[in-house]
């Protein structure tokens, strides 16, 4: 099975890696840790990559699209028919992933992961339907484990594809009216926590309209009885073609060796799906943002993961990734192009470790 | 006096830009308020530039450098020949600003406003030296009145020169060893807090040196008694020309209605000297991130100011604030380059508001 083999294929970190990228980074003329989380995540891109002196990575968002039959119970502010005219938005350049993946030389491939309408006509499409939409949940499983397994596939699958292409960081992105509701389903699975607490708003649903969100999950949890040890249960019975396709994103990321970059609440669900087939992968993984959405902390904490940015997004699409995007090139940048103390005639400081034969 | 002719000139922004940028932003094929702060940012750029659709500002980073008299006390973890060694650096490319700048498009001005050395001889920068470095302030005033008064003028007048230059957005920056100690004494001042509190390690001090820091800095304001209500006398007594350099900074910014990113600690303490001279300065100014340095946290909240990023940098030089310029380009560019709702035949949202002629 493709995704049993790409889980094992995903190995831990070097450690020895991330010391040498660090005192590689502690040869630069600043003071030592000066630079903060920059610093943590070019010795990440070090270990992950293998590269000691890496130039920018090339990126690409993978913006995967799907529809939820869940939107029936009037879960989100927007009509299902908003996926498939995102879906146009994105390939026509008009949308906000779009403008911020030019602004750091990030290319935007749009997935249909299972969009309700008919998309053979857009050009640029990569067409990887599953189903018109999934089922409402809250009758039933959202789709078959066949579905969720393959969705899975296709995630490795585009990834592979772009680690053929030369890409060396992906970013998460999704586009599902709906998707919230999944994510937010799998999360309490997952983490355990209570609805209320991991629930939000989404694109902007009202006070009723959280109410009865927050209803329509705990109904199809009933009704699902989704197991928590069981990560492909979880996705067939309330989640969605494009979160299964971030859980291959992710897992193929870590097996072809490449950082993965999430965005915010829906990629946060599928990491917590992806951690539980394969633990490791977690390494691999860079937390973009914290998302304005309830439930993400959450998400975050559980994963162990910290955002890089707080900036009080909710918009998805991989928005918030393509912000991280940017300052793991500006990490990458500081260490390859900074001059060195030995370099730049600089004095090191008067308190370095004596010990150490770097500071001299 | 040009300082009193330059607060005359700020001028509150006008809260009908800030609602019809928030009106632009909200046609925009997203659902409202999801791009977070970076809506606000956009919006206060509108308020400031008075520009409708804003292109990308063309931005200047002025790295301002001084020596610190007070180095002699031991307060901090590098030798004051440093500061002349990173101006070198500086103009040769190779610090982390140089880097960071060149990735955002910025560039990089550095100004010596009082560097102990004599620096004629190097090629790039601009001299504006008052003096070679202050004096001790733990033995009296760091500077005259009229030197503090002095450097503010040639902020100033830097900051003149970049609008005629076409800039349209400045980056505070800094590089002075012993400029940590002033900025706490400046912040103890002005905020009234503790000095325990808003003393830290600067560039790494070890707690030995932290200690002695805390107890310099208490006999610098023992000795001096600046006095909070007059901005002058409390630079003068233990400010420095770099951090004066900044005050005009901020003031000729808010003067030329182009907004100030502020980089960290010592920007935030010119912050508080310029916002007692010209209150309405604050609202030109854009808090990059929240440093590393104990007292960064109590200068921004004292300025009411929140912090873009929180990166756990503390290194200086204008690289937080760079950082926040490719944020500022990302809202503007977002502003000006996302499709509208009726351009791209996207639904809106079921629940907005049905009073808003906007929402149809």
């Amino acid at each position: 099975m493709m995704v049993e083999k790409t889980m094992k294929t995903i190995l831990p970190l070097d450690p020895r890696l991330i010391v040498q990228a660090q005192a590689k980074l502690d040869r630069l003329t600043k003071p030592r840790g000066s630079l903060g989380r920059l610093e943590e995540l070019a010795a990440q891109y070090v270990a992950i990559s293998g590269e000691e002196s890496p130039l920018c990575p090339k990126a690409r968002v993978l913006t995967l699209a799907a529809d939820h039959g869940v939107v029936v119970e009037g879960v989100s502010a927007y009509p299902s028919s908003v996926t498939a005219q995102m879906v146009t938005n994105f390939l026509n350049g008009g949308a906000a992933i779009n403008v911020l993946a030019r602004q750091v030389g990030a290319e935007v491939q749009v997935v249909d992961m299972g969009v309700a309408s008919h998309l053979n006509h857009l050009v640029g499409l990569i067409d990887r339907k599953i189903g018109h939409g999934t089922k409402n949940m809250v009758l039933g499983p959202a789709m078959s484990r066949d579905e969720a397994i393959r969705s899975v596939e296709i995630g490795i699958e585009l990834v592979e594809r772009a680690f053929d292409d030369g890409v060396r960081v992906v970013a998460t992105g999704e586009m599902g009216i709906g998707n919230t509701t999944a994510s937010a389903a799998i999360t309490a699975v997952m983490t355990g926590q209570p609805i209320f607490r991991i629930t939000g708003r989404g694109t902007g649903v009202d006070d009723e309209g959280l109410s009865r969100k927050r209803r329509v999950i705990e109904q199809a949890l009933r009704v699902n009885d989704p197991q928590a040890g069981d990560a492909f249960d979880v996705l067939c019975k309330v989640g969605g073609f494009e979160i299964g396709g971030l859980v291959g994103v992710i897992l193929g990321g870590a097996a072809c060796r490449i950082p993965v970059v999430l965005d915010g609440f829906i990629a946060g669900a599928a990491a917590l799906l992806a951690v539980t087939l394969a633990p490791t992968c977690r390494e691999y993984l860079i937390a973009s943002h914290q998302s304005a959405e309830d439930g993400h902390q959450v998400v975050l904490e559980h994963l162990g993961l910290h955002p890089l940015l707080d900036l009080q997004l909710r918009l998805g699409e991989g928005t918030g990734a393509c912000l991280a995007i940017g300052l793991l090139q500006s990490s990458l940048l500081l260490m390859t192009q900074m001059a060195t103390f030995d370099g730049a005639g600089v004095d090191q400081s008067v308190t370095s470790d004596p010990d150490d034969p770097e500071a001299t």
